[in-house]
């Protein structure tokens, strides 16, 4: 509900990006003022602002386009950190239709999102994968690559031109010109913003960790290649290192915690997991890597959620038979994260692992199996999976799990202690990202990843990158809040925190050493 | 005195291109802000500013050269209308050298000046003619010709083509570096401004004569394809219509005459002749073509300064025989503008032309032929010019001259009267240009061309237009001024002005026909 409010106060607030169409009188002997001179006065007028600049390129071509509709014009303008900027003209008979495009810059998935500027409505969106995983499905091997010759430029090639592709695709599908898109926001990590740009990466991977930048002013969308207006503007989400990106200042914008005195928390899990406590006042985040046991590729079951894909488990306690629900009910292919949590958790509460996340033999029956000297539990049996053969949970899968798990309940707890803020105190718990919308929270809290807090704290909000970038793009104080964000992040370095170590040894059992804090589990318990 | 003592006011000014060597301390894990915002954070504090704006594609370099040097860097700067821009850095070991660039963009011959940024002082100076002669030698067919099919960048090609190789050969003599050179400021008439930016010149000829810019900010050297710096400033002059351009706003400048509470004349004879009254509070000005007759290719014998060229004219009034000095004292060529009216004032005083302009057959005796029934008078006996052939002065020539002496002479006391300024009240009266330079103000006197003031008065300036935008370049005070200039200059139309055409029949006369407008004329007659 607050959340709700608060988007709608944004999108209520002033574009950045607008249309104005002056009354233009032309030129006579009386008033000799020049073509572009003429109408930036006008312009300025309409705008009330002291200040209108025009890019170079663009005056050459202004005088023709004005007297070929008789100074009839529709302009098209943003609003930069020192005034307002010309983004183009046309005649004013060719309407004022002006489009932006938000992109969730994943190093994994790009989503890109139409807007219509004039109405602030969404008209379309498409996502696709990143094209740099034909270097390397890791940040790590991207980077290294970006140091070959030519590797930073190939980089930025292939997701500069990949995109252009499906801008493309996008206009066409929707009737509309590539120069009526007048505006774009990106919202991705660090690293995928450095790639974006062609920034050298090599520094944010070694100690001290530092950007090129941290903050840019918008740039235009020629000078990176990106087949839209050549003069719109690019909104470019600032970081605030190199483990706290744009995509997260996105994901605070959209989920409205600066907007409210109450302290809530945001969290993402993507490759990392990224935390943040916060309020009106003040921003306290960190990142870990909590999150490789959740995404696909670790446990040797482990996928991204694709069809097939486990993403929900339930136990029989008389059968230990698992009951699972894969996505649009194909039959199993292997298992998401949030398939694996709930796992995990039916695992526990029947006895088939115990606290320290082994399994239980005399629980687990002949499911379990040892293959290569390392114990797996059978899920699926070969007749059922899609694949012909079993689908199996290793224990060190479950290994991993456990300290993703820690991970993330130490950093919550780590975050909390810091701002000195119980976290049986916290009434909003939002969770970003497609893993937030897919955890069931009874799970996660059952394996002792997040507090045990009533269910209803946990609210997930979806692709947060992709709506806050929209946000930025459509509202002026969307977008400076952006940089108010960022200015306020205080960022707390885990690695050289010892009380998170301390702690993380004692969230490395299920759900925790202090049984007191997890009171809901226990009446779960079979 | 008094344009000295201005001169050196603006010198002392603040520059707006300059270095600033920031101490940077390189980042820890405790201070982990980005390289870029970590540079830019330090020259605000060292410039006192809150805002240094960095070029896009300059980011991508900044973090490799502060980390080549250790954060060992000189930054180079230019303040514009919103704030600082950072032009480049450089490794503080390679010392801070910085070079600008003064272009007069002349129609016919185009100067620049090398500057020393740092010392403020001339280091260099080359000439050339304006390729774009290869078109058309006057402005109306290059205008015509940018109308063609791929004229107009053809035109503005040549240009700068030129520019760029003149710009290397003036680096390579001079031992510097094109990057060294970070600003470049230049002042022409505006069809050569619009030609120069590659703007369509169309309407600056045709009623109501519209530029279609008439105040740019100063634009990035790369747009222009301009072989210095490309972040480099490049200050084009602003205009304040098609008939007066920023190389007459740079002539303001230099002369000093709004630095005065006195109201002085600045007269600048070209192609047109452009007239400024004013003072610090108001500016009037006008152009008109009053030109023609005095540049070369008008009259037969007519050309542009240049060795042999006759430059003064003096009679012996027993002999009826002239004395005469060309440039270089090499054999006589032709004659220059100052020389024609030396020479046409010599004539009357001797009483070879009449009140008219008209030759008297009875005091020139065997000099006076008829060539193709056009009376002509032997200046130089063709035993004694350098071709071979006599220099001969046509009536024809003589007629244009009194055509423009009458423009001249009309624009001056159209001006005056416009502010109900009396011509006898004037103390100051600037002439600019190379012409200016060379004419005798006693000849132009006798002719009836300028007012009968104290010779004085008359106070020749040079190349005023180079002068003003070497000024501009090095002084923010300056350069401020010319947009204060401009915004304060009043032009007045000539072409809709009964008045000029009244004054104009009463100045077709030597020197006038009110004689008492001229009292030393009487005195000097034979």
């Amino acid at each position: 509900m607050e959340k709700q409010k608060n988007m709608e106060n944004a999108s209520e607030n002033k574009p950045w990006i607008r249309t104005v169409t002056p009354e233009i009188t032309p030129p006579d002997l009386k008033d000799n003022t020049a073509d572009v001179d003429r109408l930036i006065k006008v312009i300025k007028k309409a705008l009330s602002t002291g200040s209108v600049s025009v890019e170079f390129k663009l005056v050459q071509r202004l005088s023709r386009t004005m007297r070929e509709c008789d100074y009839n014009v529709c302009a098209i303008l943003f609003e930069g950190p020192k005034g307002w900027h010309l983004i183009d003209i046309v005649p004013s008979r060719d309407g004022e239709s002006i489009y932006g495009l938000a992109v969730d810059l994943g190093s994994s998935t790009v989503v890109i999102r139409l807007l219509d500027l004039i109405s602030r409505k969404t008209k379309d969106e498409m996502s696709f994968h990143n094209p740099q995983i034909e270097i390397g499905t890791d940040i790590l091997t991207r980077i290294h690559f970006a140091a070959q010759e030519g590797g930073l430029s190939e980089l930025q090639g292939l997701i500069i031109d990949r995109l252009n592709h499906k801008i493309d695709q996008l206009a066409q599908k929707n009737g509309i010109s590539a120069g009526s898109i007048v505006g774009m926001s990106v919202a991705g990590n660090t690293t995928m913003t450095h790639l974006f740009l062609g920034l050298d990466p090599y520094w944010l991977c070694r100690e001290p960790y530092i950007p090129v930048i941290n903050k840019l002013d918008p740039i235009k969308s020629a000078e990176l290649g990106l087949a839209i207006n050549p003069v719109a503007p690019v909104l470019v989400f600032p970081n605030v290192g190199s483990y706290f990106g744009g995509d997260l200042i996105a994901g605070i914008l959209a989920s409205g915690i600066t907007q409210s005195n109450e302290t809530s928390f945001l969290v993402d899990v993507g490759t990392n997991a990224e935390v943040v406590i916060g309020n009106s006042d003040w921003l306290m985040a960190c990142a870990g890597a909590a999150g490789p046991a959740l995404e696909g590729g670790v446990a040797d079951m482990g996928m991204m959620a694709g069809p097939g894909v486990i993403e929900k488990v339930r136990s029989d306690p008389s059968s230990s038979e698992f009951e699972i629900r894969t996505i649009e009910n194909q039959p199993p292919v292997g298992i998401c994260g949030s398939g694996l949590i709930d796992l995990a958790a039916q695992l526990f509460l029947a006895g088939m692992i115990d606290l320290r996340g082994k399994y239980v033999a005399a629980r687990c029956g002949d499911r379990l199996v040892e293959i290569d000297g390392i114990k797996q539990l059978i899920i699926v049996p070969s007749r059922d999976s899609a694949t012909g053969q079993a689908l199996t949970l290793a224990q060190t899968d479950i290994d991993g799990l456990m300290r993703s798990k820690a991970a993330m309940y130490t950093i919550l707890t780590t975050l909390s202690n810091s701002v000195n803020i119980p976290l049986s105190k916290i009434t909003r718990f939002y969770v970003a990202g497609t893993f937030g919308s897919y955890i069931d929270p009874q799970s996660a809290i059952t394996i002792g990843m997040i507090p045990d807090l009533p269910l209803e704290t946990y609210v997930p909000l979806g692709n947060t990158s992709l709506e806050g970038a929209g946000m930025a793009l459509m509202s002026s104080q969307a977008k400076g809040e952006v940089f108010r964000i960022r200015d306020r992040v205080t960022y707390l370095e885990l690695n050289v925190n010892q009380e998170f170590m301390n702690l993380f040894s004692a969230a490395k059992f299920i759900p925790h050493t202090d049984r007191s804090l997890f009171p809901s589990v226990k009446e779960r318990m079979y």
